[in-house]
């Protein structure tokens, strides 16, 4: 069985790896796609991000969708030849958070392809995976499998609506339209946003974000005063979803929300300086979200009755043997929203 | 200038009246189309609902749209010619409630058309309505002006939605698919919801029901057995809107509401047995929902924008002269939804 | 070892039992003191309420307290000789509920003394007492153990008025001032509460209410009027901890409280009759709220670090030879708060 | 009449200066005490803060308790003698924030003593007051005019805490301990925190903060560990108020609280650095809090009912006469907390 396996940056190779033994409660899945994400980018640019760095080899990829090949002994659920999205995330359910209904929180939670903890905990991104039954969705008809990889990067976006309280007739800025940037502006339109402005420094995303339904697009490296008068009377926007990392984004973020406005940080930026007593003085809330639990299970549903679609999204798809040029081709903001991997 | 009077229960009369005077904030405008809610049903059927009775002869109507013929000197948002929805709602804007932000909850209100105080505040139904520019919102051009004149009942429906609580992802059931009912359907699945259960004693109304978009409607009349199911496990949904307003509707909502799951009261009813205890047991919040306030805008966003479709409610259109007609065709739930007149 | 057993109304017997073996994550406790609590007093007064019934003998009981004298081989946290307080409440930790955290809600819960499942719960009125220790917590040294049988009731109260949310500023109702109210009274005060308002049907708990802190008591059965004159302006109190289970003061609480206000249901008492309009037009939220789960440790730290007082609500301490006699006391609310068994 | 002038950093002056003419709905108060704030010593100290600066000579002060001496022809509520704190906080009541009842976030606010607008608002360090009825609150009996004094800053921290939500039962960690951080230690107990730990970098203020009840109190320049232990586990407290504008103590106060707990910032420190992807992995909230408004009337309230206890705060009343001493003493945390003036 083949793996895409990180050693270092820009150094990924594909090698063979055994299968695991199948437990009573696991399932063997024949994985059909993968679809790159912006941290499974990090450990291909950069070897890492912030203080998470590869220590040893990797399997990166958790965005996973495919047929059930085997199932163990115990299992009652899934049947083989089921097509399923696998959840890349395992919480202990053992915890004091998961057991206050926290489970993103989790103290011992293991997520496909993440160099958090060691020895990392190995990805998805292979020909077989075997999981635990209780991680596997079933993919609705109306679905390709295609879709269907895309329900976690869609989870990480509803959780942040979600986190961000009812967004009901609300006025909402996403900064930032990199693929989960573009899924927040699905999900908050689902949510029943009333107005969605976008911004981004690059062209090429902006065209994505107003097709998936932005009411308006801001190049801010071009035009930032068009953004900044949102500023007047304290602020326009009741919700900020912040989802570029850039730190210019944030402040002109806290400079055009209204007072008692919530900005969800959802981009991974390392440190950054913000204008505090703005914070302050209009009574901002800066909410952090993170990854997802139940969001999995819905962004299937939503996809699967046509409340979401998120097809516009899928840019290309590259063969496993093309894999490190689906990562470069990922890498391309001006041509790539979401790539995948075929097996 | 014409009106339609309520005098008595079953004797509404088409009476000519005077136009008032031209306030310096003031517009006139010349009505098009004014729609029939339950509330003007209760006062042709019944002469009032519940400890609210007419004592005097009241215009009936509070849903409205027309073209303003007229502004006062001090206006400067409104021009002559323009199409305009009006909010029948007027808070004083200086009483603790509304200083509080809760405008809907006004100790001073004026609503038109409503027995709740005296001398009664007229109504709407008229040729001509002189009111205050405030209560004028601009009609998109994309929408026709008997479109518009749903903007009320949506709000109400708006708001219920919004004081549920994010609805991102919920499962939801509505009680009663009336005109109210109905555009909850629309407006839950506006804010979010994954799944809209309908249910209501007439099969019409729940054809109307399926074709808004609720994922499955049920006659409770026919197989109750069908709802009830839901209350395995502790209950089903997380949020329940009663627009029936008929006591057993509510106590199957708390039956098959999960614990701590909100049930909407839009529907009136007087009083009620209810099961206090399963409000305990399962911690339900049962919570009052009444009229709109910032909703009435939002309303026309929404259809302004296509993200939320009334059309399919406009049943029927009556010109002025066949009103009493137009009231007893709202009064049959066979064929009716919304009845609109033409002035 | 004795203990309590009721076989049906008015038909409490003390009895021989036999004590359970130990299991390594089990303690055995030797009790100290029971406090009868109003369930308690139901199954002993009518066998049960509601649809609650007796349907084979059950030891009565679950406010307990006493020294640990046995310890099962895999316990690492408690040690012979430890004083606890032992928690009656026994969630899954693996049904959904309790992985949202909402163990009281728990599908599997084991709850001692109680009739709700089949075979019943056995309760914990006896000598000496077989746990887990996951259900007993520490006795601060400034506690005495009569105090720390106080945690259960207590920890009602908590959670309710958790439940109400923030109540700092807020003017509070409660109405009935049992234990449960009374314990409420201090709740909500510990809360923030700037203004507590106490009403009963009777003078003696009246009292108890004021010296507990109630900045006013008011007899309903003698001055009504005093306390509907707070419907004034549609209603005075932010909050409502309806602790009587009768309908009447529900109805009041409704008539008394302020738009969008909560009135907590606490006290049990079957279907009751409610001016469900009014829910409606003021908005308000009528909330059940149902013993208790993290609670039951606070209100340790509470007692033990004097930020509460329980002291004055223990009126009676009876030997366990004693134990009808302790019932009836418990029965006559003009001389009895909480009275206790000695064991 | 005098008052309190600030020209220039370190240039204040007692002036003669006019009484104003008393209008139909004002009322003239004999100014008895003025506590010095943390703003006031900023124009002091720098003639400003951040963008705020003295742009032409300001009456300070904001803090203020007298005795009616004049009433104008409308007020009804106020009379001759009578004993009131003042609030300096004036809002419209007319923007979209006040009809929103966000009084604190009004568009056209005057508040005593800022030079946030231009002309400054003259502020209320003056022997006479010219100020609006509905701005003087009535002094309960029990309350000496010093204590009265304290509804200002007591009003702040009372807003704080609210604006965090429920703190029943809550870990609450206070960082910076001059009066608004020893005010918010007081309030936050009087909302139910079940633990208080308060930090800061001078033992003198820390010493007020365990007389006021604080469970424990760290000194972060002797022994940061201490506090960084708290880290554990993802953080242990549920909230925490920065009241010290320090951004160590931000970012410390983001390594040790619990995921989704919440930050309050109340201290003002210009822009800070932060370590956001902590904010992002923890779903940290960081939540402004500034002013207040209905809190005016709550501090004195509870402070009346004996609820909250502020005279261990006054540390020192220096007649105007030593204005400038009094100014240099409220300087000296090793011996102030708060310093008044007394008219």
């Amino acid at each position: 069985m083949r793996a895409i396996v990180a050693h270092a940056a820009k150094d990924i190779r594909i090698e063979e790896t055994g299968v695991p033994a199948l437990g009573p409660e696991d399932i063997r899945v024949r994985i059909a796609f993968g679809g790159i994400c912006g941290s499974d980018l990090h450990y291909y640019n950069h070897g890492g991000f912030g203080a998470v760095r590869l220590r040893e080899p990797m399997i990166l990829g958790h965005e996973i969708a495919g047929v059930v090949e085997a199932v163990g002994a115990d299992c009652r659920r899934v049947k083989i030849g089921d097509r399923v999205a696998v959840s890349p995330n395992v919480p202990c359910n053992r915890c004091r958070y998961c057991l206050e209904g926290l489970q993103n929180q989790c103290l011992d939670v293991r997520f496909y392809g993440s160099a958090m903890r060691f020895p990392h905990v190995q990805g998805a991104f292979r020909e077989s995976l075997v999981c635990r039954e209780s991680q596997a969705h079933p993919v609705p008809g109306s679905l390709t499998l295609q879709e269907a990889t895309m329900a976690e990067p869609l989870a990480v976006a509803l959780h942040a609506t979600r986190r961000a309280g009812s967004l009901m007739g609300r006025r909402v800025l996403v900064s930032g339209c990199g693929p989960i940037g573009a899924l927040t502006i699905v999900a908050a339109r689902r949510a029943g946003a009333a107005e969605i402005v976008a911004t981004d420094i690059a062209d090429g995303v902006l065209g994505f974000a107003s097709r998936l339904g932005a009411d308006r697009v801001i190049n801010v490296a071009e035009t930032p005063e068009t953004l900044t008068a949102f500023g007047a009377d304290k602020g326009y926007f009741d919700a900020v979803f912040e989802a570029s990392g850039a730190a210019p984004a944030l402040r002109t973020g806290i400079e055009v929300i209204r007072p008692r406005g919530v900005i969800m940080q959802l981009g991974l930026g390392g440190d950054m300086t913000i204008p505090i007593n703005q914070v302050t003085f209009k009574e901002i809330e800066l909410r952090g979200t993170f990854r997802f639990h139940e969001e999995f299970a819905l962004a299937l549903e939503f996809m699967g009755k046509g409340l979401i679609d998120v097809k516009p999204l899928i840019t290309a798809t590259k063969p496993l043997d093309e894999a490190r040029d689906a990562f470069e081709l990922a890498n391309d903001r001006s041509q790539s929203m979401k790539v995948q991997i075929a097996f």
